[in-house]
């Protein structure tokens, strides 16, 4: 006898959450898809040297990687490098833009914590350009999240976002060269404090007057207009910070005229996302009133996709939702509300009556009331223990009284409740 | 520069067709919804003692383990041994009988063999008693899987079923031990045919007597209820053979009231599905006009689920459908169709008009038009190029003209038509 039990940092859930996660999830794909973004659906299993192409770090040490023989497998840890792979082997079957969508699990192994896991589905939607690709991408990639989230029914949220061009453009400015390391010590303003960040600024060998000015222009806050106005009137003459003002202002008017409420959108000079990778547009999603979880849906502009596998120059922009860790934030703060889908009605009938509970069920199935039966030969009191620890709404109770009436007795669970209808009345009341 | 390639043995499908395959798998979620059946999302990763629970035997070879510090993993082969996991380790929580669904990847290190893959999709749907499960599920699961392939438009199929009992009480009958060593020679008969057969139960040491009856028991046909007369008038006086032969009669019975054509169902003699899992009802469905790609859904009535993993008796009854062999199949016989989903148009914006494409785009898609605006600098060819690339059936184009006249171009991009249009007009024709 085996002991059986689930590896841990895996989320496994009873049936009634797992119908919640299920329709949040095609909630999310049902934007995804009226948003006219094509699904993919790469193999979880890859090549290490697919999975590694963009070399070491962090990431590496996390593969899963695939036992004996097959010792250049491992599992993916994202939907980005495979995105890479795809549309670097298939561009020519490809139509630029090219718009996908992938919703899959991925998989990191990382150390136990609670609430981090190793196998998490991630909801992605990016779109390709060939050689190029307009802003208007920016904007639309944050107007089907902002419905996505919207169809979901979570908190109030608001996305935050920024151009990376403009921070850069900055530190350009200032004299400062080593972008990258100030982009990374900025990311943390917000776990760190703003006096952690001036001391690690230091660190860098820069000035004081210069740390003091990348802490004043971090500080530039006010409503979004009143956030572009000091920019412009900051007069940097610097063609980078100059480009990305340009690029910020086009994409948050765009991002307005698709449709998404100002009180969802606020620029945030300090977002930059740590990683190397963006180097346009940047967005993280925050619920206004839990910001502590952190951002629950990130991502941004690229200039090259997938310069380890094509010399095409294939710049993209995508955003992504870690659903696992979000959906387990929202049972934590017991805000997994109403978006469950039970079904309808379990039909009981009474010792003997079998096959008209069968025939019922058929009657109601045709029209579109989902139903079960309980045709087990136990004792009524068991089969209505079922109804209850399914947490059924209604009982359909048939026996004699029933059948020589033409009728069946419905029961309403949560009251108590009980009538004798006939069929099309109770398809009527179901429906 | 790293080559980007797939592994071999993995299905990766462009985006037209794994549009196609995406609506079938929804299809038939939707059908296991509809049935009341409940959802699980069980891990692709598993430990190996919980995958191996079963012992040996080839699949324990094709297993995918995880390397290094992780040596006790592995990726689940199919979906029964997590759910047999499942249920024992959350018995408490479960109502039984427990109907549960899962459409999910497994995998599987096979040698590589054209359609044949590693990673593949599995579409289950079991149903697990609590130390006993009436008949009645045999035929629900029957009626649902019926319902599944009918609504992924497939060719006409035949689902075969038979009953272990009747097998077994027959060798029974004749005086043979070795039960499972004939059920998995008669297991082959389509494969290797009588004669093979014949001499393959000679090197059992059975007498050319016996042999004679089997071999004749196996070619009882005609209709299914000539099969059960047939089989009635034999009187063998056999308890397991009686057993049986009410057994299935009853699901026989019960799969025609729920609904299912009979020209859908026949009775088989020689389907005993190799593995000595099975206990009662066994299933296979064959396309009755493409038999030779063997059977797209199989299952049937086992006694218990999962006695490596606890003392209680869990029997249940399920079926499977191997999903990304199934689309091969179908692909290669050129038999997938019309099951495509596509989006509805895409606007077109002539230069210095892509605001107001935007604008429209907003608009038909708050009236639930699936659409997307081409907004690259690109020459109209391009845009006309991308549309064709895509197959979209329409196109709808805006510039001045249009501007002035508050109307909008729409092309059929099938038949060249075009017509100037207000806004209303192409709502109602696209959707």
């Amino acid at each position: 006898m085996i002991q059986p039990s689930t590896l841990p940092g895996m989320m496994e859930l009873l049936p009634e959450d797992q119908m919640v996660f299920d329709t949040i999830k095609r909630r999310i794909e049902d934007v995804f898809i009226k948003n006219a973004f094509f699904s993919i659906d790469t193999p979880a299993i890859e090549k290490l040297d697919v999975l590694l192409s963009k070399g070491g770090g962090e990431t590496s040490k996390q593969v899963y990687r695939i036992d004996s023989s097959k010792k250049n497998q491992g599992l993916r840890f994202d939907l980005t490098v495979p995105l890479a792979k795809y549309v670097s082997m298939y561009m020519q079957d490809l139509a630029f833009p090219f718009r996908r969508y992938q919703i899959a699990k991925v998989y990191r192994g990382e150390r136990n914590q609670k609430g981090r896991y190793k196998e998490f589905y991630q909801c992605d939607i990016d779109i390709i350009g060939n050689e190029k690709l307009s802003l208007y991408n920016d904007a639309e990639i944050v107007k089907c999240m902002y419905e996505a989230l919207k169809s979901i029914d979570v908190p109030d949220f608001e996305f935050q976002f920024n151009n990376r061009k403009i921070l850069n453009g900055y530190f350009s400015y200032l004299g400062i060269e080593d972008f990258e390391s100030c982009l990374r010590i900025i990311d943390k303003l917000d776990k760190i404090g703003i006096d952690n960040v001036k001391e690690e600024l230091s660190k860098l060998n820069l000035d004081d007057e210069k740390i003091d000015s990348i802490l004043n222009f971090l500080k530039i806050d006010g409503t979004n207009l009143e956030i572009i106005e000091k920019l412009e009137s900051l007069n940097i003459d610097n063609e980078l910070f100059v480009c990305g003002l340009e690029e910020l202002k086009f994409v948050y008017d765009d991002i307005l005229s698709l449709g998404v409420s100002p009180d969802n959108i606020k620029i945030n000079l300090s977002i930059t996302r740590g990683l190397d990778y963006y180097t346009g547009s940047v967005f993280e999603t925050f619920f206004k009133e839990y910001r502590e979880i952190g951002s629950i849906c990130s991502g941004g502009r690229y200039d090259s996709l997938a310069n380890n596998f094509t010399k095409s120059k294939l710049p993209g922009v995508g955003m992504s939702i870690g659903l696992t860790r979000l959906f387990y934030q929202l049972q934590e703060l017991n805000l997994v509300k109403g978006q469950q889908t039970n079904f309808d009605c379990i039909i009981i009938p009474m010792k003997g009556y079998e096959k008209n509970a069968v025939k019922l069920m058929n009657d109601l199935r045709s029209s579109s009331v989902r139903c079960m039966s309980y045709l087990e030969d136990d004792k009524l009191k068991k089969k209505f223990n079922y109804a209850d620890k399914l947490s059924v709404k209604y009982v359909i109770i048939i026996g004699q009284d029933e059948i020589e009436q033409n009728k069946f007795t419905l029961r309403n669970m949560e009251n108590g409740n009980q009538e004798l209808l006939e069929l099309n009345q109770i398809i009527e009341k179901l429906k």
